[in-house]
């Protein structure tokens, strides 16, 4: 995969990651006030450590393709230098003794860790703070709302996002960046505030793919071998044969402008020789469509059941400073019986076995990265409808942002097949430079 | 499974939580000078639940088996209302938010946390101050030290307890309790400090196997519906048909008193009409023992590795306050790439599948729990070599508190089948029941 012109102008000296600390600073200085993406932020190290970096270009030394990125990390991810705040008052001012591993991984490829930034209470209950740079009457979206909002503003290239049900794409789609949920269980979830067992993603959000994707293989280096593995090879772009179109009733939630947008970059796709299938040609993909319909059901129960842990906790010793959203999940957790939630797990793996035979006809999944653009207050961070799908079955995920309406992005999503990530990328670079023949890169900012 | 005398005498109302309580705290104030088994204590909370226990049963509605047992707590186990230090100084006064899932568990079922117990170095370093209480001179062993020795002091019948090696099994072995370490990821490790993923285990030190079993059972339920149906259905204790000798060099870490008791307590079963088979009539048994001698430079390799996350950055940040023992792991650690992790685990997997064929021959394996008694002095906690074996395979495992030698006890070693750690119990039981005539449960203590 060709860098980015920013990770090529760190190795080639056109830049320095000094000199572009400094312009994330500046648009920091700017419109952070607006924004709220940061819950916290220390300017003197990563000017300390953007020095260092610079050095190391210099010197011809740098420790990784990454050497010298700013990064933002969501506020559930422990930093050892930072507060950890969770997006909740139970826990202001909470310092933790380690990094989490997937932060402790970046630093040591030479990353700067410029800030904690905004997140939904617990990535789960009530939203940040945090406006949408390219309206601020808009949500950025959540959970990852700072880490979104910091990358379309240009406070940082990229950042670390969680998804448990739609916490990654949404925002990424809201604000016009890249939103990648790895396969489950890929990137470690080491030092990162639990929701639920069975649905956490770490992932990353950002304004070129292959910064998510250099990021991630660093994360999943330090995960586990199995992990590094997934991350191994990246092919050039290439065009994916055939697509599947994954389409739900919850496709209805786009209004007709954002529903004819959709469906105009599909039509590109297919007049530039993609095949492009629909449930009525294949019974087979009309069959795991119909199923998708009870994912919503099923993944609420199932998040709720898994969240007893430490919510009731919170719950009981903290109700005062929990959000009715989170009180009303671990009521509902507990009306989960163990013979149910084992049920769900028999359905999930039903349906990640048709996904899995669906794969062998179509190289990606595509629906709409979020149900339209970003809704208008801050309150309602947006629907998760179509995106609960992919955190369910455990599915890769990316969200393009290749689409707007109204000034506001939009994002296609592509969901590829369980440990083929890296099918994903290189079909998904294909997809978004056939659909974009400005650079999207580190320019990309909402201003 | 038949209620121990304890159980049974709360729910029978012989005797109630305040007045166990008390028994347990006049043993604390005459003992814990000498022995250290407490990192923290909390006296008065205590009371007060056994108080609220007490007045539970008398109004019939415990909340389970296990209302009112007081507890000793590993200190790398996270509490809300208690300090969790790590057997460290980097953590001295730490403090989390949330208890760990197995002690959120079990304080639901009503048991008492009584205090949080010595630990080794992060379970795994410098030894703990913790003294056996068999003889002061010699060490509990660890790392899960001041849990095996407050069972056998008599301070709380039971307590969690950690394994990534041998640290279940050997305290306990060391200190005439009962030592049961599930099989792998059975019981959630959520708020437990790591050592590492591919071995850590959370367990049960006690001084009854019905205590062990109804404390797992607890954890289990809370942990994941799939552990919980494992400890669904537990049948009385009954006779296993045959068991396989795991014989390997490391029995000569054994003197000759040592391998005489246990030799001798094989005959006894012998002679009751079970079947104990060695390596010499069966060559696939041969085989599998064989293949064990090379656990220990294996798992030693793994561990190592896994560590990397998150000690390389206390090594970094806090060199000083670190034992020899870490930073020498960390180091190990860093030497082994990525491919020769991947074949670590094929050859896992290998001895794995071997041990699952056995399975079909022998209900049990059978070795000795430690290499002998505790070993004189404190700074060296004891071998590991008998130990690694099921922690390696992730097989479950019991220690029976069924030997003696020199005034001083010795456990034997039962390892069982993937998941069948209700079979590991019954059968347990029954040996147990075969080999002892005198009650070991709660009065089995060491003065």
């Amino acid at each position: 995969m060709q860098l980015t012109p920013l990770l090529q102008a760190f190795k080639l000296g056109h830049t320095t990651p000094s000199a572009y600390l400094q312009s994330c600073l500046a648009r920091i200085a700017k419109k952070e006030t607006a924004i709220h993406a940061f819950a916290h932020i220390d300017i003197e190290t990563a000017i300390t450590q953007a020095e260092q970096s610079t050095l190391r270009y210099q010197q011809g030394r740098a420790y990784s393709a990454i050497d010298g990125i700013p990064l933002g990390i969501k506020d559930i991810i422990a930093t050892y230098d930072m507060p950890t705040c969770m997006g909740s008052p139970i826990y202001t001012g909470w310092q933790s003794k380690r990094d989490a591993l997937a932060v402790d991984a970046l630093r040591r490829a030479g990353t700067i860790i410029l800030g904690k930034t905004h997140t939904t209470e617990f990535a789960y209950g009530r939203a940040a703070p945090t406006k949408n740079p390219f309206n601020t009457a808009h949500t950025p979206g959540g959970s990852s709302s700072g880490t979104a909002a910091g990358v379309a503003a240009g406070f940082f290239p990229a950042g670390l996002a969680t998804q448990t049900q739609g916490s990654i794409l949404r925002p990424a789609s809201y604000c016009g960046a890249f939103g990648y949920k790895p396969s489950h269980q890929l990137l470690s979830l080491e030092g990162i505030h639990p929701v639920s067992s069975s649905h956490d993603h770490l992932g990353v959000i950002a304004n070129s793919l292959d910064l998510a994707w250099e990021m991630s293989k660093c994360i999943a280096q330090a995960s586990s071998p199995t992990a590094a593995a997934v991350y191994a090879n990246l092919m050039p772009p290439s065009q994916p044969p055939r697509l599947a179109l994954l389409h739900t009733l919850a496709w209805g939630e786009l209004n007709s402008k954002e529903r004819e947008v959709f469906d105009t970059r599909i039509q590109t796709w297919r007049q530039s020789g993609i095949e492009v299938v629909d449930q009525y040609s294949d019974p087979d993909l009309a069959k795991f469509c119909q199923h998708l319909e009870q994912i919503s059901q099923l993944s609420a129960e199932m998040v709720a059941a898994d969240m007893a842990w430490p919510y009731l906790q919170y719950v009981e010793r903290h109700a005062m400073q929990l959000s009715e959203k989170i009180k009303n999940a671990v009521t509902l957790g507990k009306t989960v019986a163990a013979d149910h939630y084992l049920s769900l797990l028999r359905h999930r793996a039903e349906l990640q076995h048709q996904a899995k035979r669906l794969a062998q006809k179509y190289e990606l999944f595509v629906l709409p990265a979020a149900s339209g653009v970003a809704p208008i207050g801050l309150s309602n961070t947006g629907s998760r409808s179509l995106l609960v799908y992919a955190s369910f079955l455990g599915l890769p995920a990316l969200s393009l942002p290749i689409l707007e309406v109204a000034g506001l992005p939009m994002g296609v999503q592509l969901i590829g097949h369980w440990h083929q990530d890296h099918a994903l990328f290189h079909y998904g670079h294909y997809l978004y430079q056939l659909s974009t023949q400005e650079s999207h890169d580190e320019t990309y900012f909402a201003d």
